[in-house]
């Protein structure tokens, strides 16, 4: 076993050369002990000693999940083509054993590893919580149009949606009804994967899910399950945030069943696209190569604040 | 069970006011759908929601940590009046039972559970790694001494020391002598906690431990242990980093142990003590209220970029 002595710097190294001071560099005042520092002054901090913050790992993971999904989704069957859908869901993370909220021994919020299947994720959350949501996003909705505001406006539009499900050759196609404007959407969605995020210093987790939205035409038949969605939808920048009361029906025997949601998704999938073909591209500006991480960063951001703002209330 | 219809922001608050166009908000361009945004332009983003990014909850996790283990610290026994040191060891996290490093199903850096006993943390590190750390550090040195370094230059400097370790009706004393200057120093070293960080994306985990150290009178009797330490001590700003070969011998007929680790460590007690006295103060101008967090901010940055440039070869 090698045992090697620890050299200095300037024996392995040419000499530094000496330092000019800039004037963006005064802030940082080296506190070596021939200075004498203050101990009460304020200490003159750079984010590291390599003066930048290192790159935030959860973020990285998020977008590099959905850039694999997007980018390894294959596309050569035309009748698979469709939009991709990001979205998270708030909702809390369940051991499949007890029923009970997911407990880890870790204090803050990480991103579980898919290969963990010990946990099922329920999205639905009690009136109560739904209620104090639509609350703290409508005055969301009306403070950010003051001009005090540091960020756009939200916008809100409210939707009125009926979704029948039926069973085809080619796999579960819903079929939405506008139920203001009677327009009709076919699709099948395509689950590609999933992330679950456990959040144990707050009332919720969260998922993060990519789908695949294919145009399909419209199925003959009966519908297994029909849904009405009641929606407010809250939309910032190219985000979309959407509060949801679903009532669900199998039967006309059987009673319905109510629920609630509360998710976050990307508006715009070509845009999403566009952003991830360039991600990491020496050949484009750094602005564009950047763009997909960016829009992680808010869409993590967003998601985080709901999260943050939950209140105990889930079912 | 009640069931509330969704509510309209318009129809909650009073109508909001018509938003002034300020400069420093024209970069955000609402993508309203009346707009029509080009697909390939790039998404003009906020941090989020609320213009902001939400608050770190790892880096204020262990800032809490830290706070309340010195403010919870019972400073009333005269003989136990000592400096703060705040440090963060590299090493890894392994399995009690099987001495494997510690598996968990997660996908990044969280902080592990204080209540979670089935790991050991060990700092020992291979030569290999330990050379590799002080080449790499070397050269930070050197190329932190240009001038255009985003950063303060660090400094280093080459420690030879030996440490007697005895025991006492007080416990485990540690005298230190310094070889080069025939200093003497006499502690005893109390751990208050520690916080194990688990990095499965590394090669290395980390832990941050807060410790007092106490002077005390020299011992008499023969040193149950004694090890010298040949450390490089490489300083920015407010850490110090400190890379140490330690030789450990228990008594003249045993050979001798040679182990190799790497620690960063807030620099001046005295300068942490006071930052954590203000932390959250209404009375004091918010640059020294966040002046403890913003530390804290810099310890984890550098803690995270150590364990990054890991490379394998723990022991």
């Amino acid at each position: 076993m090698v045992h090697p002595s620890l050299s200095d710097p300037t024996t392995d190294s040419p000499p530094p050369l000496k330092r000019a001071r800039h004037s963006d560099m005064d802030q940082h005042k080296p506190n070596g002990s021939q200075q004498h520092p203050q101990p009460n002054a304020l200490p003159a901090l750079s984010l590291s000693i390599l003066g930048v913050e290192p790159l935030d790992e959860f973020i990285k993971e998020i977008a590099d999940f959905v850039h694999h999904m997007i980018k390894t989704r294959r596309t050569d069957h035309p009748d698979e083509v469709g939009s991709f859908e990001v979205e998270a869901k708030i909702g809390v993370l369940k051991e499949r054993g007890t029923g009970s909220r997911l407990q880890m021994p870790v204090l803050v919020e990480t991103i579980m590893s898919p290969e963990f299947h010990d946990v099922r994720f329920e999205s639905n959350m009690s009136s109560h919580q739904h209620k104090h949501f639509n609350g703290l996003l409508n005055n969301l909705t009306a403070t950010s149009n003051q001009p005090s505001h540091p960020s756009s406006p939200l916008h809100h539009s409210h939707h009125f949606l009926k979704d029948s499900f039926y069973t085809s050759d080619r796999g579960k196609i819903r079929v939405t009804r506008d139920e203001k404007t009677d327009a009709v959407e076919c699709i099948q969605k395509i689950r590609l994967g999933d992330l679950n995020i456990y959040s144990p210093k707050r009332s919720a987790d969260w998922r993060v899910s990519v789908s695949v939205e294919v145009p399909c035409p419209r199925p003959i038949g009966t519908a297994t399950l029909t849904r009405r969605k009641d929606r407010l939808s809250y939309s910032h920048e190219e985000f979309s945030i959407d509060l949801t009361q679903v009532t669900s029906t199998t039967s006309a025997a059987a009673a319905p069943q109510i629920f609630h949601e509360l998710e976050v998704e990307i508006a715009r999938p070509d845009m999403l696209l566009s952003t991830a073909a360039r991600r990491g591209d020496p050949n484009v500006p750094e602005l564009e190569r950047s763009a997909f991480d960016e829009l992680i960063r808010a869409f993590v951001n967003n998601a985080r604040i709901l999260v943050r703002n939950s209140i105990d209330g889930w079912q």
